[in-house]
């Protein structure tokens, strides 16, 4: 399915059908599952990849609130060290530890549902994009390499955005490059944070709940929930 | 030792002396380590605290991030009971163990450097407040259960200032509340993130590293680093 041919004249005209679909990346499309491999392949623990994740986020969501950029990648090789540093027996040295944890990110797969999932959201119509807070050259290589780079328009960063997501700053940035109101544009994400994010700033929002977890009380619910990425061009479509 | 034997007429006069000590509440002077044991007592497991506290967190960051207000509270319920529903026998029904380990927050120690490091450093003159992202009046409470409410000119939340530590509005606001220039003001606390905040908000800074831990750097360091509240009083009056 090429991008020309998705792109009707009929794009966005459905009543729920939002013009842009703009989609997180990480965990949301690209699933991060794999990492706990890589950490088992160098000595340390797998379960450790979930604690070095969060702590990333956490001190990335910190910065945000302080007003201040952060960098993914220098973040997370910086908060990557420190939790191999911190008290295990590496097979190999830290330096090539974190080497081969960091390549990781280059070979990442998307998840199951994303293969059959996003062709099926782009022949409804919608521009479909991404805004994540990493390199939006690395998520390009990833989905070039999963066969799906045509059906995006662009792959945009937080990183020229000045501020990470979930900042008003983020999501109007990729509003602007889109040239689109945030009120026809669907953020599409895993995260509730992210949800609640773009609710703030005047976007519809579709909740990826693979896991049937329970939305939180205390952020914005999403627009819509759904449990993959058909299930959301099912809810769509009707 | 009383409030008015330690404000001398010298206080804040010191080159490098501040005038006022503006002291995060948890995990800086409040010790949250108990909490573990109110997850076994449960029938839980004590590592999961970690987990919670630190999801606590994050959601709290990413509302702030999103330029919303977080309620400290609020959040820890409803993070506490969605990980406790997450798969355990408990030994109670959820809505006990939620009240048992809420409960925890009225019964807090406090680190065993404080008790002595705090009349250490109120002895040199300046005034002793505190900012934290929870309820003032729980931590006001735990101050006069250790006897040592009288140090302390008053305790201050994020909560009346609208947002979290660490937006800028979140130390603008205690600046306000004690009359003074962020200048003249040095935050203590053991979190890089609060550190970073209050630097960039134009405070000084004093960060407690207990555990001997390498300071992040992709935040603005602090001013002087202790490793105690009583080696920041002998570093604050050399």
């Amino acid at each position: 399915m090429s991008s020309a041919e998705v792109r009707t004249p009929t794009a966005g005209t459905a009543p729920h059908l939002p013009a842009v679909l703009l989609f997180d990346v990480y965990e949301t499309l690209v699933d991060l599952s794999s990492l706990g491999t890589r950490f088992t392949e160098v000595g340390a623990v797998a379960q450790q990849a979930r604690t070095w994740l969060t702590h990333l986020l956490l001190d990335g969501m910190a910065l945000t609130a302080a007003r201040a950029q952060a960098h993914f990648g220098q973040l997370a090789e910086a908060t990557l060290r420190s939790h191999l540093e911190a008290g295990q027996n590496l097979s190999c040295t830290l330096d090539e530890a974190v080497t081969h944890i960091m390549g990781a990110f280059e070979e990442l797969d998307l998840h199951a549902d994303v293969t059959s999932g996003l062709p099926a959201l782009a022949a409804l119509g919608p521009r479909l994009v991404t805004l994540g807070n990493a390199d939006a050259a690395v998520s390009e290589r990833l989905f070039a390499r999963a066969g799906l780079a045509e059906l995006f328009e662009q792959h945009l960063s937080t990183d020229d955005a000045g501020m990470w997501k979930p900042s008003p700053a983020a999501y109007a940035y990729a509003a602007g490059r889109c040239r689109s109101r945030p009120a026809a544009m669907m953020l599409v994400a895993v995260h509730p944070w992210d949800i609640n994010g773009a609710h703030l700033a005047g976007f519809r929002t579709a909740w990826i709940n693979r896991a049937g977890a329970t939305y939180p009380g205390y952020f914005h619910p999403p627009t819509v929930e759904a449990r993959s990425l058909n299930d959301l061009a099912e809810l769509l479509q009707s």
